[in-house]
């Protein structure tokens, strides 16, 4: 190599796991793992800047590519032991694009480059079966002309197809030897008879050098430069290209191919954890068509290869410090492994693993706390079989995804789909599931497939999704066709209820009860240290004193928001609240919510108590008054049919009677008709009700300091916080809280009490939070109904969005639901604002957040970011939200 | 005076206009008058600073200040030749709160001060009426109790009712000179058995004593603290007090009073245009009591007066170079000015003024175009009677406000305000109106008063809110009791339709055309310096071509908002329009829109031609879909109908001919289900139809091109601005973007044209604004559609807002309709934040405003301060913006 020659070409044992820019992802990855000391098949990586030149240069290579290249082979070669073209020992290549940023729209990979009429024999003799080497060469012939020459695969297929007919049974394992050396001759013939392109080259080399400049072109593809667009990434990355020894599983018995995971990734026990098939190859295994062994049954079977897998294994969670999910593949007794990366698992595993680890010591305790992701603990939080419950086990499946849940049998993705959209609970069954099944998975209680082990589809999915999943319940007889699957004596009919347990496994007859699980000690543990690290405080949406005690329990430290009008919505209040409504003066009006007070008094009596020294933050009624009426459309239907009974009285005392309700009911039709709005969300509702109609917000201040009076005087320790909503106007806030302060101190004075409150308002609507600063003034607290902010902000009815945002999200237009993960870029702008703005009027302003959003993991980091007190959520996802918060702190400390 | 002491005392000569601070702004208005030279009564002014003083001290006057006033006091006496005291010739002062800003809610005025026992002989001597002597000081008694003392004035109207009650007709003005000297007696008995308070000074110093400390006290009065907490004015500005000789009208014929305005206020005329009344007092002129004569009368009944008069209108129109409305009084042949402002004038009067007094010399042209409110244009556009109807005149008038206007009579202001609300049109007719009519007179077309004269409430009133109204038309006869009016033989009902033209003072029977005035040659001239002098441009919103070619003449430099939707509303088009939305494939909707194509594209054709040379802006579909279809309730009923019927029908055909219809409707029904939405402001409409439906935005953009490609053809310039309406996203934005391009490319090609074109998007969420520097990249320009921007920023939806926003801006929560004027502070800073993000990603992007503010002058002149290109408002109003345009360039440069 001339001395100023640039390096366009690393032996994996020359890269390292930092090197992503030049090697790419797949590259830097297997430099690190070849350094690590793990057996990964010898092969080097040509970078990305050879690809830039290649790029810029009229696809040429850059000078000494090739030499590199050439020299790097020979140093594998002498590796593995093999030689590319050889045809005794024929080394054969796998080649693929590997671009710093991971592209699954990029070139698909070439494998068992080197093969031709000669190397094919070789490999017959190697592997003891001709089959085998024919048909693994016939398929390079068809893929390489694919990719590398780009002839489309249709001709190949209706070759094979021709063949396949004359087959028994029609499948391509029963093409016999002389069939497959046919499908070669034809194979070659559709290659050299292309008028387009060169012969199929014989010359591995030749092939390797082709195959390279296919990758660089593919950078420049259509598919490529579509996938970089929309995931804005610059064009000016590159990719590099990674040249692998091809190793086999199906060498023999002594061969072998599987995958693990080094501890349990259901569990989190620190036993390794896999499936292996002696004699096969790597998509044998995840397919699930042969249904293969645990890894423990490899130490019978050969206790070396065994004993070397330990090994690595703890040699890969020393180096990676974190649980492993490994490929592997067994060539004649040498174990290779084909793949590391870190390890999918469930939140209980999660949790596991990061306190084992840090007990271990591999770890330390904020390392801990970061390898849990926030979402996974909703697993832990999910509901189990009743332990009481009596249970009639139809079988027992794999339990490839924990928690319990009951739902309707469907067969069909489609009707799944649509049963949940109607509101029914699914319980998905399937052979195996596929990713065509996904959008069935998605709506479906959990899923239970007949085939598969705890890798396939179906489990890796369901895991995903925090939903239950037993596989592989092999005594499952589906018939599709009949909508029926039979287990034993069992027959389980399309619409019957059945329960699954995914976390035994067990497939349960009928509608079982579950309960919410005990959390474990390691969750207890995590979740302390995570509050040690955090700074944002947590607190919990409930409506009443049994929400509020499960808040606490999930470590809820207040409630952030109490939405009173829930309150209203039991039958004997509505009733009163519709008398409120109707009221045609205020001393009516005053009437009716003298009968609401004692009511609402209770309910706040009992959430103080639940909340014993801890604050409670209280929103005044909120939403349109006619959402308390019954719909027009109802009344107008009781209507017509209450007219055409009229019409067939046949008594005098029934017409009366009619009539009498026909008139009534117009009146309340009248009523409704009045207080419709074209566009609620935007009506008259929040505060505009208190402004319009002080006295509502006058019986909610009383009924709140009332409560606190009296729980005060049972030794409660109680902090109510009164939160008016939709503020827009600074003045509405300003009028609100003089209306609740004397009201207050009405009540503070019957009661003869002292009391500390506070005062505060939603920021909801984006002119509140554009003019924070004013509205401070009025406010002790801020706290941002980001639900709303999103509605307004977006101009985005959340009601009427589901006809077209799925639609938006799935062209990335939005890149996610944004009430579910707070849109940063916009309403995030405000959040910010509103909070700086707010503290720029009054230093030591509480702000917090309360929309759904809380408890969602990045939208608390969001939260933590800039400044915010608390967040309130969901009680169950008050954890997840400890969790966030804690992690929000550890990477404002790393980045400093 | 003591050296160092503290100037608290200012004569009228001893100040001047700009020490407002110091004198308050009456204070400083009458020493501006004094030292302009015009008979002002003479008198002096307290500082604002002594009333700070005297809060500060315990309610202690500052050293000095009374003597003080008393020397100034001696000046005033030696000026008008009379004395404080003097029983022979008394002078009688005025004492009055005058605070640094108008507040209307300080102290009232004390009028004569210095009455008493003796002095009103004095009085009863000069005036040589000692009715009026008495009955002024009984007035005087009762209001310095009330108003210096604090002793409530119903005391003293009782006492006057018994009175009243002892003479023939009730009135007070039927008191003879005994009962007047037995009230008097009455009165100071109420004030001198008054524990709370001393006895009735009869010491005039005392009472002058009395009366400052009062004026001062009053500046910490609970109204004026309200007033100022309200008005956000400072509590420390005090208020000064006016201390002035009383000048009276009505010493006999040499006497007299009147007011005049230094040209004619409804013409503009150069005439000097006002009324007198002899041996009158300043009431009697305003009340409309009695009728009294034009100022030109005066010529023949006092030629030295009206000499001095006439000499003093040219004075004051030099010093203060506006048009003034003045106030005077002869007092023995003695002219006095008793105030003289700003006079407020019609619009056309306002015009014609403007350029007189620039083509005079007297101010510069931005001077001109500074003095007219833009708002004020309005009525010049507004409609006149068509010359060419036939009409029967009632009678006439005066006409007190021009314009024409025809409305169904109603007498009663409650009444005419519901009808109105109803939507009916209505002309309030009444003897006079008071300021408790204003609410009837806010909704009405135009206002009919059979009494008083042009400067009567009602006129003064309507020219204020440029409505038509025809006053003191005397032949009416109204009978309110029966709501009729009979004028010669004619006998007009309540809810009869009459016509008024406010510009002749005509009132005409029945509903007569009315037409749109030719517009002066004064406003060409005007509107050409304005033109010359702004510059924002100003477009119209146009939605076909008759309304483009009136926008046009109104000087519109181009449509800034082309709604296409409103082309779908025509009866045939809707059908097609239905058919495109029930459309269940995109094959049946293209075909739909195949329909719609040249229907659209012709509409485009008559734009463009328009508006040859200049730019049209045009926004693709923006509504919800379902605005196209019937709704829901009326298909609901038709329905219940439908159903009625088919019980009764009496035929097979006609039973089956109903259930055919019953199950198209119901079809038709669940079509508008699917379609109908919660908030429909926040639905699915906008650029998420045509995301949704990309044929929908290819097919309008094709209509676009095409017609520009038509019309180009024929040698017309044509310059088309395509705009996404509702973008949020600019991913939305991008994908638009391209479909309109390649549309575009397509037609261009079609037709073999090259064509310059534009594709911008409608700012109208807070998040588009917040995001702009993103948007903007996508985007060749900006229009702020602040209709919605407003509606989504303060989450008002303006569909309902009816119900409480009229109460919010009554109780000053918004200080105005943000739908008709801008919330800069709010949605301002949106507007505003956009511009500058936009501006940052697209140095030379484009950037208006096409909401409905548009054409409002405040909301103009913010368009130009934060430096928009253009603003675009109904035809209508073009106009006005033009012509706030250049008032905000010329605010701008003054400031400077």
């Amino acid at each position: 190599m001339a001395k100023d020659q640039e390096k366009w070409v690393f032996l994996f044992r020359d890269g390292n796991g930092t090197m992503r820019a030049t090697l790419g992802g797949k590259g830097a990855n297997l430099s690190e793992m070849t350094n690590a000391g793990l057996p990964v098949p010898p092969g080097f990586v040509i970078t990305t800047d050879a690809c830039n030149y290649y790029s810029a240069n009229d696809h040429e290579f850059p000078e000494g590519l090739w030499d590199q290249s050439k020299a790097a082979l020979a140093d594998v070669e002498k590796q593995i032991g093999k030689k590319l073209g050889d045809t005794k020992n024929p080394l054969l290549l796998s080649v693929r694009s590997g671009a710093p940023i991971s592209m699954p729209g990029m070139m698909d990979t070439v494998l068992n480059l080197g093969l031709n009429d000669d190397t094919v024999k070789g490999l017959a003799d190697q592997s003891g079966d001709e089959r085998f080497a024919l048909d693994a060469y016939r398929r390079f012939i068809g893929m390489f002309a694919n990719i590398v020459m780009g002839i489309s695969m249709s001709k190949f297929e209706r070759v094979l197809e021709r063949f396949k007919a004359q087959t028994e049974n029609g499948r391509d394992t029963d093409l016999s030897s002389d069939q497959l050396k046919e499908i070669i001759v034809a194979y070659k013939k559709i290659v050299n008879s292309d008028p387009d392109s060169p012969d199929f080259p014989q010359d591995p080399y030749l092939q390797l050098q082709m195959a390279i400049s296919a990758v660089f072109t593919s950078w420049n593809g259509r598919r490529a430069k579509d996938y970089r667009r929309v995931n804005k990434i610059a064009d000016t990355l590159g990719t590099a290209v990674n040249v692998q020894t091809m190793v086999f599983g199906n060498m023999g018995w002594d061969s072998g191919t599987g995958v693990a995971f080094t501890r349990n990734p259901s569990t989190g026990e620190n036993v390794v954890y896999g499936e292996y098939l002696l004699n096969a190859q790597g998509e044998d295994v995840v397919a699930g068509t042969r249904t293969p062994e645990s890894i423990q049954k490899l130490q019978e079977e050969n206790k070396k290869v065994y004993d070397q897998f330990i090994e690595i294994t703890e040699r890969l969670e020393k180096h990676y410090s974190d649980m492993q999910d490994i490929e592997f593949t067994i060539e004649k007794g040498t174990l290779y492994l084909l793949q590391t990366r870190t390890g999918k698992r469930t939140g209980a595993a999660a949790v596991k693993i990061a306190v084992d680890m840090v007990e271990e010591g591999l770890i330390d305790k904020e390392t801990g706390v970061m390898r849990v992701g926030p979402n996974q603990l909703d697993q832990l939080l999910h509901p189990m079989i009743d332990p009481d419950a009596e249970i009639t086990v139809l079988t027992k499946g794999l339990p490839a995804s924990p928690g319990a849940a009951t739902g309707q049998v469907s067969f069909d993705p489609d009707e799944a789909e649509r049963l949940v959209e109607e509101g029914n609970k699914v319980i998905l069954v399937r052979h195996e599931t596929s990713p065509d099944d996904f959008h069935g998975m998605v709506g479906a209680e959990a899923i239970l497939t007949a085939r598969g082990g705890m890798t396939s589809h179906a489990a890796v999915v369901a895991r995903g999704m925090g939903k239950p999943c037993v596989a592989g319940a092999g005594e499952l007889h589906i018939d599709y066709g009949q909508g029926i699957f039979t287990v034993g004596d069992h027959r389980i009919r399309s619409g019957d209820w059945i329960t699954l347990d995914g976390s035994t496994g067990r497939v349960l007859l009928g509608n079982v009860d579950t309960v919410q699980p005990e959390l474990s000690g390691d969750f207890e543990t995590l979740m302390e240290w995570a509050d040690d690290m955090r700074r944002l405080r947590v607190r919990a949406n409930a409506d009443n004193g049994h929400d509020a005690t499960v808040a606490r329990d999930f470590g809820a430290e207040g409630i952030g928001l109490c939405r009173t009008e829930h309150m209203f919505f039991g039958d004997e209040r509505l009733s009163v609240m519709r008398e409120m409504i109707l009221a045609e003066t205020t001393a009516a009006r005053e009437q009716a919510l003298e009968k609401l007070l004692p009511v609402q008094r209770q309910d706040f009596v009992e959430i103080f108590k639940s909340m014993d020294g801890l604050p409670v933050t209280i929103r005044l009624l909120d939403p349109p008054l006619h959402e308390f009426l019954p719909s027009h459309e109802d009344l107008q239907s009781e209507l017509a049919e209450l007219k055409l009974r009229v019409q067939h009285a046949s008594t005098y005392n029934d017409m009366n009677a009619l009539l009498r309700e026909i008139a009534e009911k117009d009146d309340l039709l009248k009523q409704v008709e009045r207080l419709q709005e074209a566009n609620p969300m935007l009506g008259h509702r929040g505060c505009r009700l208190g402004f319009v109609y002080p006295e509502v917000t006058r019986m909610q201040a009383r009924a709140i300091i009332e409560a606190a009076c009296i729980v005060k005087g049972e030794g409660v320790t109680v902090m109510p916080e009164i939160m008016i909503p939709l503020v827009s106007v600074d003045a509405e806030l300003e009028n609100q809280r003089a209306v609740v302060e004397k009201a207050a101190q009405d009540a503070l004075g019957e009661y003869g009490m002292d009391l500390d409150y506070m005062i505060g308002t939603m920021i909801e609507l984006p002119r509140a939070a554009l003019t924070a600063d004013d509205v401070a003034k009025h406010a002790d607290f801020f706290s941002f109904g980001t639900n709303d902010l999103t509605q307004t902000t977006l101009g985005l009815s959340r009601d009427d969005s589901a006809r077209f945002l799925p639609y938006y999200i799935e062209h990335k237009v939005l890149p996610e639901d944004p009430f579910q993960v707070l849109d940063q870029e916009g309403v995030g702008q405000l959040v910010k604002m509103g909070t700086e703005k707010g503290r720029s009027a009054k230093k030591d302003l509480k702000v917090g957040i309360c929309g759904e959003h809380g408890g969602e993991p990045q939208s608390v980091g969001f939260c933590h970011d800039i400044g915010m007190d608390y967040v309130s959520c969901s009680p169950f996802r008050v954890p997840i939200a400890r969790l966030a918060a804690a992690q929000a702190s550890l990477r404002e400390k790393n980045s400093k």
